[in-house]
């Protein structure tokens, strides 16, 4: 069945600002190492660092329709995350739907698919996340759905999920759990800075870490 | 038997600057989403957007010896459409075939297999659209053919075929129907034009093209 | 058994200067096409052109504990060169990591696997070639060694032997074989500047190389 | 966290029974093509068509420690669902494991990693549908979890689903509609037999989902 | 423009017939190595052995609608060919289509994408060579064409061709050279018939092939 | 500089023919997990299980000259080991190598390329494990070396090394530790012995290992 979910929750604007700011690295780790999508979902141009809450769009292979129908659900701040039913490079998205999302707040896309007009895209400034960068043409024949939850890039997605992207990849943070992972990686962040700094000084990770002594139980010989 | 056709015809010089221009995304649609060479193939630097008419090289896994051959056959405004009988990511071309191939007007270099000496190719301003950037270098004691039909990228090419390449990738347009193509390429960028203003204003592409009513008669449920 | 070897052989440190000025297609030439890693470990940023001692570090799939090991091995000049037991696109390695390894005169990373924080490194301007980008966290549970020859990207590397990386890959040169190296890409380079100077010209690959005859000989036939 | 839920609840015996005699291609269209996992995960031998209750079991890169501890929660006519937390492809279950699973009432394995003594697990007679075939061992150092929802193959699994498998691939049917889906798969399966009887006889599909008519008018041509 | 052309020309029967029974390699060498596809398409069983004439269909990704007008071109001792006009693993054929070929004369299938139902085609004896096997179903929307020229596995294909398949791989002969390849690959086998017998007596390939002066004069070296 | 080494040294017959009734894992296993291939490398057909000394060839891409060189080089218990200067899929070897080599003794391949004429090679029993199976022809123009060290699917491999074979994949063994491998890797075999008797009784790993502890302190929570 085809649905379109016309109402979904949101995590805190704060929050979100919170951990684009921390970055998907940091994020990662601050909420146990999970919610990571696969290294393959790659940034069109360098240099962006967003977050938003997820908007899911479920595709068949080579039909895009389901975009225009997304494109509607899109609030300011929301993010675009958009999974096929099979595996599929096709270029679903180009720069007239990056008009038309952008117009309505959405700060980017991930797909787990193809993109192209990507010098447009560059230029306009709107960044994506994507399996490929494809200029082959969908058409629009098959329902999907909206807002339901998806697994995008090997990672479970939930509609209104906080999704953080970076050059570093895409990380999913459940909304629910957003404001504890946020304050995790505030923790970490902090904690990382004073250790950059020891180790920028010339101190060892293995005496700031205390490691020595474990190495050698477990039997690391030095020749 | 190894072959070298001297004689290839080209398309119209004006048709080919148009359809540079138009870009391999409105080309491919344009000419009913046929032609496009598979999305391994990616530029070496970004924002490279050209055409050309193609002369074809076909030559051995490991052995570069005829891209010598066919440097001879290029003239202003070619661009050298390289692929290989088995699939190959040694580095084909370099800066001195590069340097030889600019002497004669090439525009750039579209390969289904590896290049190298990127940093230098990409100083010369030549853009190469390649499956893999390698080192590896290639021997010359096999014989190939020049200005045969090739399969570069999934995409059949026949000498004098005009050739359009951009950051969404390659995509071969058959000479005959060059001009047939462009003339639909132009109405199709003035069709977005209009789109993409309306777009970007907030009207949604469900209005724009009337998607809401059939849509409904699929199926499609909002919850 | 996991070793740590703390005594290796370096090249002069003049030969490797040598060897980063000649670049990895040419020195990959001049030692006779060997040596060349696999073109899938790429440059995390474009641009770099480096030369160094190879000290190696050997770790299980997700577990980068040797790499605080590593680090402490690293001298003024190194490149750290990362292996895995089995193929990871963890990321093993991030901007602390790199914080630690430059305050130890360390100028790069060579890593069979993932990196993160790509961001930060190449804002620090510390190079990586890699497998793969990827924020996935690794633990610190399991021994590997260091300074032991590792297969890295395809190609063997000895502790202290000289790794060249830029942006057409990375090439290994043995030790004891670096000085004649050096000697043979000087040479080399020499040869190819005359050459271009006669290709840009307009001269072809064809004649300066006197190729005709032979290909004639092999049976190419023009049509 | 690392956890292990031992209470599951699993589906009734005589509709998993069901499911695995309609096989992978007919249970995926019952259910709406859903479910269906990545056709990356192949059977290690062919001709085995199985379903069961899924375990899941969640590990990190090159670690099964977490192996032993679903084995435990095996009952009679389960399967085991393992993942990993990043992609890995090292051998993480072999004859031993095979034997224990066995004797607890494992019908078989699906694994998004690697599997090894494939020689000996075909004599046994338990089935595995794996990412890859490597003998490479793993360590028993890091936790992972039991019976939490895992993504395997793409496919979202939660403990007690049922999981389908053959020489098509593998299908999840979520445990709460599985008796539902059967009932579709059955008529299915009816409906398939009548039509397999009238193409045998030589009848077109053309004809007997009378198609022609609405192929005309999507403007299909005969030349 | 989606064209089904119905009138094609196909070699003579005793000609396909001889050319089943060289098989893949010999024919491969017998036309000059051309004509070979890609070694991703894998014969879903092993030790079929078919030739037949090339009935061409291409499709859109996901959607097998041309499928069943293909059918309807299919005669007696033809292969149907089928590639997608974007990569796709999809399930487009499984045991109600072979079912259907199978009553027209078809002899097998060789698909550029995915098959399912393989465990029922075994035992229908109907050999399929495909990318992928996968359950994942298909839609019936979008229309494509049949008979026209398709590049599968990397290798042109024109309807009426002959398409010789074996557990080497498959391999695609013009229709007008059929004769005179069937006659090289006669006398191929001839002569091998001899080699074989004297490298099984113990002499060597370097020996019977007069090998050993030119490896000398290359430079080879014993040590 | 391209050379064959004409004397090489062998383990002892008794130490290789234990190691191949030890098979691929438990080798692997007994040497700590070293000398694995990559998991690409697979059997042509499954079931055969060998070890020979490896009789090492180097070839460029695409050219199978030195496979004849090799085969000279080959005795009784011989396994051929072969890797390429850059990947390649084609079929470097077929049945009339074959049928050279097994005259020689030869025991087996492994190829980090292609093979072909698999249906005669495994009519004739001659096992070979490979990265493709590929009819595409090859050239003898090139150079290359006969035994001496090669980087073989991942693996450095010595002239004179035991390499073992199986299902699971390929393991190599440096001579040297031969029989130091072998004593572990019946140990081992012992051990495992009992330990599958246990298991197949129902008891579980957890308690034969004592695991139930450690599991604790780490923090698994059972719920």
């Amino acid at each position: 069945m085809s649905v379109v979910v016309t109402r979904i929750e949101r995590a805190d604007t704060r929050v979100i600002a919170g951990l684009a700011l921390a970055g998907v690295a940091t994020v990662h780790e601050a909420q146990g190492r999970t919610g990571l999508m696969q290294s393959g979902l790659r940034p069109i141009y360098g240099g962006a660092r967003i977050a938003g809450s997820a908007v899911t769009v479920l595709m068949p292979p080579g039909d895009n329709w389901m975009m225009h129908v997304a494109i509607e659900q899109l609030r300011e701040g929301d993010l675009l995350v958009a999974a096929t039913t099979s595996p599929c490079e096709d270029g679903y998205f180009g720069d007239l739907l990056a008009t038309s999302a952008k117009a309505r707040g959405c700060r980017g896309l991930i797909i787990d698919a193809g993109v192209r007009d990507v010098r447009d895209l560059t230029a306009m400034g709107f960044p994506v996340w994507s399996r490929a960068i494809h200029a082959q043409g969908t058409v629009k024949e098959t329902l999907g759905s909206v807002n339901v939850p998806v697994v995008c890039g090997g990672a479970l997605v939930h509609p209104g999920d906080v999704v953080i992207a970076d050059d570093d990849g895409v990380c999913v943070v459940p909304r629910v759990t957003a404001a504890t992972v946020l304050e995790k990686a505030t923790e970490r962040e902090a904690r990382e800075a004073e250790k950059r700094e020891r180790l920028a000084a010339g101190e060892l990770g293995l005496d700031i870490y205390g490691m020595r002594e474990r190495l050698a139980q477990k039997g690391l010989t030095y020749l």
